[in-house]
C-alpha cells in the first residue's frame, strides 16, 4: 500500500479553502478497519462546510479531511477488531457513537449525545483511504452498485423519517426537495403511499426530479396548499408530513395541512427557533411529532439493504452528477448551486 | 322499485342445495340502508357453507341468501339512518358488531364477540338487493372500479395481515395462495418487500398467479423451505411469515423459517388443535404471533381504498373469472375447483 | 318526574352571568338517555366560561347550562336506545363526536373535528337533570365512589397523557398543577415511576398537594430545573414531560430537561403562538411530541374503571371542597381562587 | 489480590457432583473486567445444572463454574476497556452475546443466536471472582441493596414480560409461582394492575408468598379458572397473561381465560411440544403472543435500577433465604425444595 494519498482537505477557517493535495495515508488504529474508497458522495453537510456558515465556524477544526458517505474495500485491519475481514466491500454508518451512554446502552446510539461524526469532526472519505471504526462498518450486499452503496448514509435518513410514519395507502406531503426529499418521495412511491405531494420552493430542477420519482403531485411552497390538499384528500388532510426543508414556513404549513390525529416528521434544521401554533396545529389536533437524526443503528441499514437490493426502488434517478474524484472542486460547485440530485465521485 | 328479486338461495341443511328463485325484496329496517347490488363476490367461507361441511353444520340455518363482498349503490334508508344517502355507491363490511362490548368500545370491532356476520347469520348479497346496516356501509371512491370495490372484504383480511407486519425492505413468507394469500402476495410487491416467498401445495394455477402477483420464490410446502430460506436470506432467516394456508405442517415450517425476533402472522384456520413446539419455535426465539381475524373497523378499508386508487397496486390478475348472476351456480363450481383467483358475479 | 328543575344557567354573554333558576326538564331525544344528577364537578372549562374570556366569547351561546362532570343515575330512555337502561350508575364522555368522518371511524373519534361538547355546545350536567346520547354514556362499577366517578372526564385527560408515555421505572416531569396535572402526579406514583417532578408556579396550596399525591421533587418554574434535574437523574434528563401547564416557557423548560429521544406529551392549551427552538429542542435530540386532547373513546374509560375500583391509586385528596348544589356561585368562586383540588357539587 | 479462590465446582457430568474447592483466580482478558463478588443468588437454571437433566447433559461441559446472577466490585481492567473502573459497585447481564449478527446489530441482542450465558458456557459467578465482558457490566445505583441487585438478571425476566403487557387499569394473570412470577406479581402490584390473578400449582409456600407480594386472587390450575375470571371480571376475562410455569396446562388454560384481542407473554419453557388449539384459542380472538427470552439489553436494566431505587416496588419478600457461601450446598438443595423465593449467597 503507498503511504502517500490524494485528498480533498478542508485547509483553513474559511470559506471554500479547500485544497486537492497528498497527505500521508491514514492507518487503522485499535478497533478500526481501513478501507479503499471507491467511490464518495457530496451531502449539504458538506455545503455547509465548504460555504464556511455559522454552524461551520461553530464545529470545524481545519485541517479537515470531508466526506462521510462512500463505499469501497476494506485492505487492513487494526488490533482488536473481531468480524469485518479484508475484502469485504463496506459502506459505513457516519455516526460514531460513544457506546457508554443511555442512548447507546438502549438501542437508541443514533442520537448519542457525544457522538463524533467523520468527515466533520474526524477525517472522512473524500480521499483514497479512510480509517473507521469496524463498530460503524456496513458491509454490503456484493450485488448493490457502487452508486447506491455510497448514498446509504443519506438515503438511510429518508428511510428513518419515511418508516416513522405509516405511509402505504395514505396520503404525504414532503417539504423540501434536496437529496434527503427526493429519496424520500422515491422510497414513498416504492411502497404504494396513495398520493405524495411533493412541495419545493424555486428549483425547477428538482421538482422535474420529483416528478420523475413519483411524486404525484409537486406544488410549490407559495401555492394554496391547505386547499390543494382538502380538495385532493376530500377535506381529510394528509395522514404525515415530512418536513425536510429547514423552512419554518414550511414547518407551519405542514401542520396546517395535517389530518386530525397525522404524524409530523421533522428531518429539516432551521437555522434559528420559530413561531408555532402548538394550541391549535398540535395539541387540539392529536398530532405527534418525530425528530428524526441520523439512521437508526443499523436497522434502518439492514432494511436499506433490503430495499436497495430488491428492484423495487427505483433510486437512479437521484445521481444526476459523476466526477473523478479529481475534480472535486467542480463536483462541489455544481452541489452548492442546487440544480442536482447526488453527487458521486469516483476514486478509481 | 320491484317486490320481488332474483337470489341464490340456501335453501336446505344439505351439501349444494342452493337454489336461484325469486324471492321477496328486503326492505331496510330501522338504521338500515337498501343496496342495489351490481357485483358479488365468491368467498372460501361461502365454499363451506355449498359443501356443507362441519363449521357450516353448526352455523348456518336454511333457507339462506349467503353473500357479503359486493358493491351496489344505495336505494333506499331506513330510519334513523344519519349519514349514508341515496345514490351512493357503496361496499359493506361484512361483519356486523354490537356496538356495547368491550372490544367495540374500544376500536376492536373486528373481533365482537357478538359479531353476525351478513350473508352467514342474516341475508346476504347474492340477490339483487340486500339491506345493510348503515354503520357497517362503506363509501366507495367514484373511480373505484366495480371488480375491485367488491372484493375489499376480503382483500381486507390480506391488508390487516400485511400491516401487521413491518414488511418493506424486509424478506416476507406467505403460505396458502387461496385468494387472500394471493392479495397478499401483491401488496407485499407493491410495498417494496425485499423477497417474497410465495408457499402453495399442488394447485399449480395459483402457483403462477402468485408469481405474477409479484412473488419473488414460488414454492411447495414439500420443498426443503429452510435450507432455500437461508441460502437466499443469509441465513437470517424470514422477518415475517403471513401463515393463509390453515395447514398445521405450514404454521409448523413457517415458525422454523423464522428468524429470532421475527413475526408470526395467521390468518389461517385449522380443522383441529395441533402440536406446536412452544418452547424451541416461539419462546426462545423471542417471536410475536398475532391472531388475525377480519378487518379493522374502518381504518383497513381507508388503507383500502387509498391503496386500491393510487394507481400502485395490481390486484387485477386476481379476477380471473366473471360470470353473469343467473350463473352462479356454474360460479361457485369454478370456486370449488381452485383453479381460479377471485370469481366475480354481475348483477346487471 | 317533576317538569321542572334546578340548573345553573349562562344567562348572558358576559363574565359572572350565571343564575341558579328553575327551568323545564330536559327529555332524552331519540338515541338519548336522561340522567337525574346525582354528583357534578367543575372543569376549568367551567371557570373560562364563567370569566367569559376570548375563547368563550367565540364559543359559547347563552343561554346555556354548563357542566360535563357528572355521575348519577338513568331514570329515562329515547327511543332508538339499545343497551343503557333505566336504573343505570352512569357518569358520561362530554364529547359528543359526529360518528361519521375518518377519525370516528378509525379509533380517533376524541378528535373528531365535528366535536360538541355537553355543557359547552349543548346543555350540561350542572342541573338535576341532564340529556346524553347513549353512545357516550358509561355504566359504572357499582362499587365506584361517586366522587370518583364525577372526575373520570378529567382523570381520563390525565390517563391518557400519562399513557401515552412509559412511566414505570421511569423518570417523568409534570409542568402545571391544576387539577389534571395534580392526578397525573397520583398516577404516576401509582405506576411506579421512578422520579416524579412536579413543577407549579407560585400556588403553594396545589405544590403542597402534588407533595401529598406522591411528587418525589415540587418545584417551582423559577428554579434552575436544568440543574436540578440533570444532578437527580445523573446527566441523563427526564425520560418524559407532560405540560399541562399552558405555559410557552413550562414548554420550552420541559423540552430542555428532556432527555435525547425523550416523550414531551402536552395537554395544556396556551394562550397564543410561541417560540419554539425544534432543531436543537426537538430534531436533534430525536423528542417524540403527542398532542393530546379528550380521552381514547373509550378505551381510557375502562382503564380508568379498573385503576379506580383496584384501590391502587390514591386520588381522595384531590377532591378538597364540597358544595350542596345550590351553592354552585360559592363553588366556582373557590375553583376561580386556585386555592383547590377539585370541587364538587351534590345534587340531593 | 489472591491468586487462589473459593468456588462451587461441577465437577463432573452427573446429578449433583458439585464441590466446594479452591481453584485459581480468574483475570481479566481483553475487553473484559474482574469482579469480586459480594452477593450471588441461584436461579432456577442452576438447579436444572445440578439436577443433571436433559437440557443440561446437552448443553453443559464440566468443570464449570455456575451461577449468573451477582453484584460485586470491580477490582481489575483487562486491555481496551472503555468506560467501567475499578471500584465500580457493578452486576453483569448474563447473556454474552455476539456482536455481530443481525440481532445484535439490530436492539435485540438478547435473543441473538450466537449468545454464551455466563455460568452456562463459560465460568460464573459462584466464586469469589468472575470475569466477564466489560459490555455485559451494569454499573449499579450506589443506593441499590447488594440483595437487589443480585436478583436483577432474572428479575430482568419479570421486567421484560411485563412491560410486553399493557398491565394499568387492566387485569392480568400470572401463571407459575416461581421467583419470576412471583415477581411479576410484584411488579404488577407496583404498576396499578387492576385485578391480579395468580396462578400457582400445589406450593402453599409459593401461593402464601404471592398474597404477600400483591395478588388479588391466589388460585390452582386445577380451580375452575374460567368460571373465576369470568365473574370477577364481568364476563370480560383477563387482557393479559403472563406464561411462567412452563405448563401445557396451564398455557392452554391461559388462552381460554384471555379476552379477544388479549395478550400472551410466554416466558415458560416447555419439556416438550403440545396441542394448541390455534384457531379457536389465538385466530378468531385475534390475541397477540409474544415469546419472552431474556432481558432487552440493556433498556430492561435502566428500567429496574429505576424501579428498585424508587421505593415504589416491594421485592423484599422475595428473598427468603440468605447463606454464607460456604454453605452453597445447603443453599441449592433448599433452592430445589421449592419451599423458597429467592436463595442468596453472600461472599463476605
Amino acid at each position: 500500500m503507498a503511504e502517500k494519498m490524494l485528498a480533498a482537505v478542508k485547509t483553513d477557517a474559511a470559506p471554500r479553502a479547500t485544497t486537492m493535495k497528498t497527505v500521508p495515508r491514514p492507518e487503522a488504529g485499535p478497533g478500526e478497519v481501513l478501507v479503499k474508497v471507491k467511490i464518495a458522495s457530496i451531502c449539504g453537510t458538506d455545503v455547509h462546510i465548504y460555504r464556511w456558515d455559522e454552524w461551520a465556524k461553530a464545529r470545524i477544526k481545519p485541517p479537515l479531511i470531508q466526506g462521510h458517505e462512500f463505499a469501497g474495500e476494506v485492505v487492513d485491519l487494526g488490533e482488536n477488531t473481531t468480524h469485518i475481514q479484508v475484502g469485504d466491500y463496506v459502506s459505513a454508518e457516519g455516526h460514531v457513537a460513544c457506546g457508554a451512554c443511555y442512548q447507546c446502552r438502549t438501542g437508541q446510539s443514533h442520537i448519542c449525545p457525544n457522538v463524533h461524526i467523520i468527515g466533520v469532526d474526524r477525517d472522512g472519505a473524500f480521499a483514497e483511504y479512510v480509517a473507521v471504526p469496524e463498530e460503524n462498518i456496513i458491509v454490503n450486499p456484493a450485488n448493490l452498485p457502487l452508486e447506491m452503496a455510497t448514498i446509504q448514509d443519506p438515503f438511510g435518513n429518508s428511510v428513518q423519517t419515511v418508516f416513522s410514519a405509516d405511509a402505504p395507502g395514505n396520503n404525504v406531503a414532503v417539504f423540501g426537495l434536496g437529496p434527503t426529499g427526493l429519496m424520500s418521495v422515491a422510497l414513498l412511491r416504492a411502497i404504494a403511499t396513495s398520493k405524495i405531494f411533493a412541495i419545493g420552493h424555486v428549483n425547477e430542477y428538482r421538482m422535474n426530479l420529483a416528478r420523475e420519482l413519483g411524486a404525484d403531485y409537486v406544488l410549490k411552497a407559495s401555492d394554496d396548499l391547505e386547499a390543494v390538499v382538502a380538495q385532493e384528500t376530500e377535506g381529510r388532510g394528509v395522514d404525515h408530513v415530512l418536513e425536510m426543508s429547514g423552512s419554518p414556513h414550511a414547518f407551519n404549513q405542514g401542520l396546517k395541512i395535517l389530518r386530525p390525529g397525522g404524524g409530523m416528521h421533522v428531518l429539516g434544521i432551521y437555522a434559528d427557533p420559530f413561531v408555532v401554533d402548538v394550541s391549535s396545529d398540535m395539541v387540539t389536533k392529536g398530532i405527534q411529532l418525530y425528530g428524526i437524526h441520523g439512521r437508526r443503528m443499523y436497522a434502518d441499514w439492514y432494511r436499506m439493504a433490503g430495499l436497495l437490493t430488491s428492484g423495487k426502488l427505483n433510486l437512479k434517478p437521484i445521481i444526476t452528477h459523476r466526477f473523478p474524484f479529481e475534480e472535486f472542486l467542480e463536483a462541489i460547485e455544481v452541489m452548492e448551486s442546487g440544480n442536482c440530485g447526488k453527487v458521486v465521485l469516483y476514486m478509481e
